[in-house]
């Protein structure tokens, strides 16, 4: 499905920022150069997460760094994206989040206020979370040698789906829900670095998944797979699930919700919604049968209330991504090929 | 004991490199900043990693971010410190290092084939000491804003000693171990840095802890606390574990081994070389009645074949830590009050 990746690292090459995008580069990156050197189950799945044996338990284990500039942006800041970005990557394996590292990397230079402010909002975003950051580290480097803080935050969390939720586990026939408008993250973030100003108060979406997935596993809903949308957006999400378990996935553009306010931005920016970071969106995968129980669940909790049913899973074999738009044509998707915002997350 | 922290952290300040060294400045904003945020048993406790609660197991979590500049260095790399580093911290905690997760932060512009090596580094030290490299994230960030690569490893283990191996075990009349030569890391790291050459060929002490530890262990010998000697070097860890258990240590200087070469380059650097860096060093403290069992069999592993018992543990209830140099004079040792070496893991 890579039909359009320009740029293929080589040997000759150099690290490009397309290579953080989540995209199709980032794709190459793990294929051709840490796959093949680290050859086990966990990174051959290529999950947010590895889901662990250990004894008679499941124990998801995962880890982010966060680069977002500016450090605060409409909606939130690096410190709660760290906590949620994380918590986020253990819910989407159905783990209950419940403790969190913290490695710093601070720039010299930083105000000691700004580095409060961050920590204020880590520990705050952990409370509500209901995770513990148990472990830490804080390393400096000199000035013109980072962009005033990096934080890298691994969680460690225990599985509380009966079943493993997966790629592996997307039926023929599944529904795809959506948790809510998308975009909101990447533009909030790009407006606030461009000094661009928009009608609306446009913030972030930039919130914790851990509550919604908890009540739909607790309300016995079968959900095949979950995954949170970020770097690459909706779009190379789903062209990455398709890929893992070799399906085609229908959509209804016209079913996935854009706020008026991304929808006038990335007209003005040339953006494809579709493409924006999100850092509090996720889809689910889950039966038929479920899709109603689901759906109202969802709508009920913060993060889902504006959840929609946004496809299905066809009989095809093909992996594939297809969107019906308002014309009735259908077009393919792929993996967001490039970079489109740097340090979106 | 803080006698000597020139420079305390206050919100109208900035990091400096100090913040980073390991030393007084580091504890200071962990003590300031961090341990009232995150009110918690481990972070309290200020460990290098915490010791979990996982059903009727132990848990153990860890994370270290790794900022050493050069990449490479007489006797390692960023790689395989980045793996040595957290597997060691996982063993100091009387843990079997299980998995590991890696987030890199690259520069743009970085050759690929650096990359590479760094990776294929990764996963030599990765298989050396058994630790399964399971998850891991990549972000990219401009030029200028990095330094080529920043690697952060979190660590999972499972402890293995029957009881807690923690500074609170610490007793009077305890024995310290001291599993080898120090200050080689850090000479070796900064005479590369510098582009100093000295006579003989010094290499980094770079190098993981796991087996040595789990040999200790399996041959039953009572540990009541490990240590290894990172920033700071050998007098910053056991200021640390003597303010921890708030007991009096008592150091023979005569028996802490030092290189030729190291003892030269400290001379014409101007180092204490009980403050230089190491990153393949412990101090264990174990009763009398098994220090001979637990220095011989140090003594037959590759991290400890240089193993010395360099102190004890006096009757002191004052928390410091006196050597007692050739001239017999008694003198008191201090954490490393500022930076030393900055960026030196």
């Amino acid at each position: 499905m890579d039909l359009h990746c320009p740029i293929l690292p080589t040997d000759n090459d150099t690290v490009r920022l397309g290579h953080g995008s989540g995209g199709a580069m980032t794709q190459r990156l793990l294929t051709d150069y840490i796959q093949p050197l680290f050859n086990n189950t966990w990174i051959s799945q290529a999950h947010d997460s590895a889901t662990l044996p250990w004894n008679t338990d499941r124990l998801v284990f995962t880890t982010d760094s966060f680069v977002v500039t500016p450090l605060f942006f409409p909606g939130g800041n690096i410190g709660e994206l760290a906590v949620y970005g994380t918590v986020n990557d253990l819910a989407m394996a159905g783990a209950e989040p419940k403790f969190l590292s913290c490695g710093l990397i601070l720039e010299e230079g930083l105000p000691m206020v700004t580095l409060k402010r961050v920590l204020q909002s880590m520990a705050k975003a952990a409370q509500s979370t209901g995770v513990m950051l148990v472990t830490g580290d804080t390393k400096v480097v000199e000035r013109g040698k980072g962009d005033g803080i990096y934080i890298n935050t691994s969680g460690v969390g225990q599985q509380i789906s009966q079943w493993p939720i997966e790629p592996g586990r997307i039926c023929r026939g599944d529904v795809i829900l959506l948790s809510g408008d998308i975009g909101r993250h990447g533009i909030a973030v790009m407006a606030s670095r461009e000094g661009l100003e928009f009608e609306s108060n446009l913030t972030s979406d930039c919130a914790p998944l851990n509550r919604a997935v908890a009540e739909l596993i607790q309300a016995g809903v079968e959900i095949h797979c979950l995954r949170d949308l970020t770097r690459g957006g909706l779009a190379t999400a789903l062209v990455e699930l398709a890929e893992s378990c070799g399906k085609t996935f229908s959509l209804d553009e016209s079913r996935i919700p854009v706020s008026e306010a991304v929808e006038g931005a990335c007209e003005i920016l040339g953006l494809d919604p579709l493409y924006v970071a999100n850092e509090g969106r996720f889809v689910a995968f889950v039966p038929e049968s479920s899709s109603k129980l689901a759906t109202s669940i969802l709508r009920g909790t913060v993060a889902g209330s504006l959840c929609e049913i946004i496809g299905r899973v066809g009989d095809g074999d093909h992996p594939q991504v297809a969107l019906k738009n308002s014309l009735g044509c259908d077009r393919l998707l792929q993996r967001l090929p490039g970079e489109q915002l740097p340090r979106i997350c």
